[in-house]
């Protein structure tokens, strides 16, 4: 299985390095970390990362899209809406961190489905789309090959949420036990909106 | 406020990322990412983060030691070791997640102290070192400036409690609250073991 990591400028790091902890620890798996022209991205954490240009994705394939303050301005960029709309064609599940999913939305990969997001950014997703239907209260959305989440730490809950739709719960409770990690196992338990 | 995570090969991703999305939060802190060479450091999970070599810290700095499959040798790395003793006798406060805490113990620093570390890796963290009352049980133990968390996701928490224990628990649970995380804020609260 391979597993793509899109990065951008300001992404917001959790977004990214949770699902990673995580969904790396799926057998068989290749993790990519890639950007629109590859080479090295910072986070809104100050750190850079090494990243390759996208130049198309195996088949099977899983998209991993973060948030972060980056989204504001990459829902204007017309090149990345469209790319990130092509690379989610053709993949078998495509997964969101917090404002990840604006970026969705704005592709028109959401139209008419239930998606969530960031609990403080809630508005101004909202109004990139009216096509989607948000959901606010929600730790995490599925819609078809389609993972939403709401904001930052919401992500390592998802990632787990989506190994257990693929490889069963006893593997992702397996996961949340060797990261010592308390797993929120249930998407619609939501204490933050 | 400097902080600076102390980065090497194959270091454990969320052992950093975490603590870096919790501790970023903290007002006027600059964040460092820093190892032995400086140079392109590959995670345990196959991405490469930029990082400064260590030239030494500022005054009143916080040393941010994470763990991974990357311990197993540094622990023989003499000069590593030396540089991290240097490190945190220099340091206002030190934070070790996972077997981060068999590099401090290593280099002497955890001498008669408590502390804690992973649970699946407990036995060989505590052959590193005879000198250290080494605690199974604890989400994250602090012996004076020396914080050791137990594995991997602990370090969020551990890293939460230390913005507590400085800056009140208000300021914590808000940090909590912005990245919609549920925070395990009983140090002494562990059902990994």
């Amino acid at each position: 299985m391979d597993i793509y990591f899109l990065l951008f400028e300001d992404f917001e790091t959790l977004d990214v390095f949770g699902p990673v902890e995580i969904l790396s620890r799926i057998e068989k798996v290749k993790l990519h970390y890639i950007s629109l022209s590859g080479g090295m991205i910072k986070s809104k954490q100050g750190f850079y990362t090494q990243t390759e240009s996208i130049t198309g994705i195996a088949p099977n394939s899983i998209v991993v899209v973060p948030g972060g303050q980056g989204t504001r301005s990459l829902v204007s960029n017309e090149l990345f809406i469209k790319t990130l709309r092509n690379l989610c064609d053709r993949a078998e599940n495509v997964l969101s961190i917090c404002t990840g999913s604006a970026l969705l939305a704005k592709s028109g990969v959401l139209d008419k489905r239930n998606a969530t997001s960031n609990k403080k950014a809630f508005d101004w997703v909202r109004s990139i789309s009216q096509n989607v239907n948000w959901i606010k209260k929600a730790r995490w959305v599925v819609d078809e090959k389609y993972y939403t989440s709401s904001g930052v730490s919401a992500g390592m809950d998802m990632s787990l949420g989506f190994i257990s739709d693929l490889f069963g719960i006893e593997k992702a409770k397996q996961i949340a036990f060797d990261i010592e990690y308390f797993w929120n196992s249930n998407k619609e338990c939501d204490v933050f909106e």
